[in-house]
């Protein structure tokens, strides 16, 4: 048998945009050790995701102790972390409490990338005070990414009310026929309201990703619009 | 082979105080004749649901034309009609054109049974000002009957809106992720709003004989409590 | 990022006729403890749902000691407990004894509002003479809650013997072909007796809202008929 | 290309007690009458399932004229057919007249075979008097062929009256959660009454079969206990 | 709340033929325990199915001392058994090794009634002489039980090999495309084969007592043809 | 029975951004004309989606008329056009021909909005050499909506080779395990490739939503950088 | 809008060594008859598939009568024919006649590419004695295409008789739970049989491509083992 | 109850070319051992699948260190492992590193049968350069396989470059939309790509076995062309 070696996609970030980063999911703490010594040799930063608590605690100290984790989203900041040079252009919008680690996956892939997401959650339909009590703030920023499971009305809801790029993302919060996320999906994507796009169940990194596609379209959009 | 007879149940609304009605899909327009004649025998008036127009065109003319019929429901009214004994109790809200017929069901089945419901379509979340518009009107009713398709977040919004009694219908209405109205019905059962309790896909009429059912012993009760 | 805090909706009450609870699946014991804090402030009873008895143990002891815990149900009564106002109007019914934590939590979710539910068990349809023994009694409540797993019947059986408001819960017991609760919610949507509405699996605790919506209207109705 | 002729199986009756049958769903009228005009020659009896009305007119009429074809079952019986050599000993229950056309296609199988169904329509459990008439009769046969569609609450409420061979076949009345027959299968199969086995969705022709199974190994047990 | 006592059916081998049974997955051993002592009184014989070893061991010594526990097949006999009082009438016909489990508790059901079984595995078709081998001495019964998960295909073959009442159990062995046992119960239900009835996946308890149901009618039509 | 007027929101525009549109699908020719009076009265333009040419024909002569039709992704323009505003800003890029009503149903709905899209199809990664020839073109493009059926690998090669926003259609081509368009759906949402995000099967116009959403808010953000 | 033309391609024998074909479901007649000319121009054959006679007889007559078209395959031979280059590799091995069409499609498949297969049909295993039959000739084919519905035991049976390549095409015969030909499709992935591999339902096209891919390979290796 | 024996195939690779392999999930470390011990006595080695490391250990040392053990496949090779006889002829092609499993438990499949396969990993299409510095390695082998999880957009992508015959594999790898490996083995089973055969998810035994069928298939054609 011939060489099974990992291929590290190191010049993504040149090719679409996006930083590369590490799904920790079903890889061996092995397996993170020698992706985490690869980036360090080249001083990459390295965002980690799915990353369990106790998968992290299997890491070489060395390597777990340059890791900055959050628990809560089961995301790790490994290396230099780049300073925040944007703020105040994309919002997450959270349904409930429960939802909490997909929007904070989605906040902390923002932050690894410098930009700052305004927060925004337990503003699920059920109370829709709640809602209206931030509509005005959420509408100021270009982009939503609004996040919620069971029947994921908050998306439809959203996409009534603001005018800004909205993707949504299902969570598997609910029991029973929420189907573990697929309802929400499912609802998300039959919406009444027009022009949501929407990302896999719990992915709240992929709809950071997709919301810094966005951002560097804008950029150039704007340079160009500015030279011209 | 022995008799392969209908055994109409003309006694259930003595049993369970709903009358007997005649789900026309998959009968021929023979064995509705039947019944229809079976009916008149005892001068019983009788509710017909999923009656097409191409079967309704099938009977003999002295019953078809003894049918009050709705093309948009499908429904009929044979024989009688008994009056109208109550109304402002039921509100029916839609969220579309689209889930007009089932809405329009559930109104001719209360009809049958001497209730005059208030109708409320057109105020799906996606405009949630139409919604807003309305919701003092609906609040007023104890028992409210929400049909919606699609992402059927209608009903959750409602749900945290009034206190009434919330039935949820959910429509086949949209393609796609809507699964024929299995998204509508998912998200129905596992809203974030609390107490709300749903029918079949389609279902307008089973919709109604509920309300029938929490009317019955709303009388019931009334009576106890005013004798007590 | 900004806050994330709890929002918590304590004018739910006043708004639509039901209580604030804590669905306590997918919660922290922080995040609960911070809620029962935040409730004991405003001296306000709390149910709680889904309450593991491993979370409840990680609760601060003074907080844990303050929780009615029902390890069947997994559910608590937080802070002082209304007197019973009611009983005699809900009747919960169940197939089997595989069915009683499911129907428990209806029954505490009543009694946490103040009213006290008939439980009759055991009458599954496979031995009907022990639902007979019992029709007479259920019949007399003016709303049935019927809870039943695997096919199901019960449901339909109860439909065609009572007049009575009834809800139905279906239960995840049973395996393969009754695929966690599927098959036993979607015979309740499509029985053959009409009026029935249906929550989501295992929901005692929507099953006792629902009701509970029924009898705010009842009571508001009853007023109206006592006053005109 | 090499041949694709049919090769009949005309020995099945010696090697497993049931006739060749010939189900005409998705073959060709000259698919059909090749097989009609080969039984023809070796003077053989043959029965036709899902024979559709349309297909049975494409037929030569000469061989079609043979054919004793019921619409209502979609089967035909061609050729000589065998007397009636056995009743009382198979009963088919079907809870609605919707499920006629299955009950049929058993009862027509069964004849074909030279037996006499008991047939017994109607009875389905939202009006449980029905049935409760009936049962004494039913019960005095060893094998009971139990249809139903929708929430199939007939076979459960059946197996719990009933001790003969309890033979459930589904069927694809209803719409939404009935899911084309498959709760209904679903149901039966998860049935709480002990000792229901299941044919597939509106698989009349299959349950008389499995009746003509458990017949034969009856004559020849009870020739053996007459011997011995 | 009122009581939510066992309702035990101890009527049911005279109502329909098969003793009652406990399904133990899902009950406390708190609620065995009590259903057993209720059994012990009466001196009934009982039979456990889904009896985890775990929660044998969880009974007071003096109940589990009493049981008869098979660990392969989580069955247990608790109190006097009844002597083998036939045998030869039942073949358990199991694919693989990993279906014995499901083919022991068949035939330690049979084995509770007084009935012993012959069980023959092994035999998946894969190799197709090991059924060959077996074949003429499955023959010879008149009742086969067919055991076999993934495909499912043991049970179409034996559908055409045997003229037996063929009764087919679908087991949840294998993964991915088996499907927890879906598959295997989706193919015995489309069988090429006639006449073939099939019980929930990894029924075997289901499958004896429907195997018991025809032997009941054997015994009754036996008699009878005995005495006519 | 009250009204059931339409409530159109004519004021869409204002509140999110996006011209209200109609969705035949489902509505009466009745109804369609209807609404189409009530644009007129408002000189307002109408995008109409859904339209299959049978009803189109059955709108009243002078209505069919002023419909700038087109059968292919059945979208008609109705009233006056706006001018083309903008180019080169989003390419639509279709993997097979079948793809093709899909993308055109996006081109249209873009063209009504005064966007003109450029348009690449037949690149289906089975022959990738046709996608490689056209990949620097479309790289130019800010947005990208990725239009594919069956396996849809199109959209997870583009996500790796291209910076843009990227949105992505499932289509209904295909059949047997392309699960009428759920196999796409599902691979478009599970992509290896980053930041994608997805809407509906088949939904043409849902896409072109999404960019009119981004393109608003490109425009509102170069205002504010050319401003600041 | 720019250009939506299609792009053939021609090339792909070259590269991948299967011709290009034409998958005609949902193309248009003039989609077909532009790719019809467009090979004319180049003199090259094409291989026309699922091609309904209603689409063939919207063909321009010129263009039509140039198809030698088999109606039960729905598959034309468009152009020059290549002759026949190779016999006695493949056998298409089918259960029943109503998996004719499918097993034709890969017979004319293969034909268009120069290779005769063997077909042998109606050697379904609920007749097993005719499968054994033709044992030994099958097994003389290095490549057996298995076409099968409903159970799809005759894939598991083969695999177990022959050491060929064997391909497994599902077909979508049966109805119920054999749910259009994805129970077939499972038990065939599912297959207690080792080293069966499995097109899409339906696609006997696909599995002559796959036996293509494979003698190309042969073709190749037995060139090589000639020269080394 | 007779014997239950394990009836071990070992006369398996002289009538279809492929050595018994015991898979071990669901077996007991009992059942396990006898096996062994069964091969050990006809000096015949063993392919021991899905053999857990905790079962392993449960295993006799005596046998457990007569076991050639990969953890990362969970594969073991036990008793004389015959010597490396062909290779270069079998590329398998993984997309990620999560798909390492599945890929070696093919590599090794295959050379417990004496045949090395050439191994590429991490060639996703997220990154198509990667693919591309291999293909024409990779274009060499006769026998492609190709393992993928998630969209599997690489089977398609493969066909399209590659003559080979190709078998691809479907992992479990992804979560949501992944459904545990469904969308994989759909998109690889509805590939726009020509001639692609398709395994159950994470079969990298089946597809090994198929490319053995495959090279025995080969080996017996050359030999024919040797001798011609």
């Amino acid at each position: 048998m011939t060489s099974e070696d990992v291929v590290f996609d190191f010049g993504r970030a040149g090719r679409i945009g996006l930083d590369e980063s590490v799904f920790c999911a079903g890889k061996s703490a092995g397996q993170i050790a020698g992706i985490l010594e690869s980036a360090r040799e080249r001083d990459a930063g390295l965002l980690l995701t799915r990353l369990d608590a106790d998968r992290l605690t299997q890491l070489p100290a060395e390597l777990r102790e340059a890791i900055d984790y959050c628990a809560l989203s089961r995301t790790g900041f490994f290396g230099p972390l780049r300073p925040v040079a944007m703020s105040g252009k994309i919002a997450i919008v959270a349904a409930g409490t429960s939802d909490a680690p997909v929007a904070r996956e989605a906040a902390r892939t923002l932050r690894h990338a410098g930009i700052e997401a305004t927060i925004v959650t337990d503003v699920g339909v059920a109370g829709l005070w709640r809602l209206m009590d931030r509509i005005e703030d959420i509408r100021r920023h270009p982009i939503v990414i609004a996040v919620a499971g069971m029947d994921a009305a908050l998306a439809s809801v959203l996409g009534g009310l603001v005018s800004s790029a909205l993707i949504a993302v299902p969570t598997s919060v609910g029991y029973g026929a929420a189907e573990g996320g697929r309802t929400a999906l499912n609802a998300m994507l039959a919406s009444c309201a027009a022009g949501i796009t929407v990302c896999n169940i719990d992915n709240g990194y992929g709809a950071a990703a997709a919301a810094i596609r966005i951002l560097n379209s804008f950029t150039a959009l704007a340079d160009e619009s500015v030279q011209s």
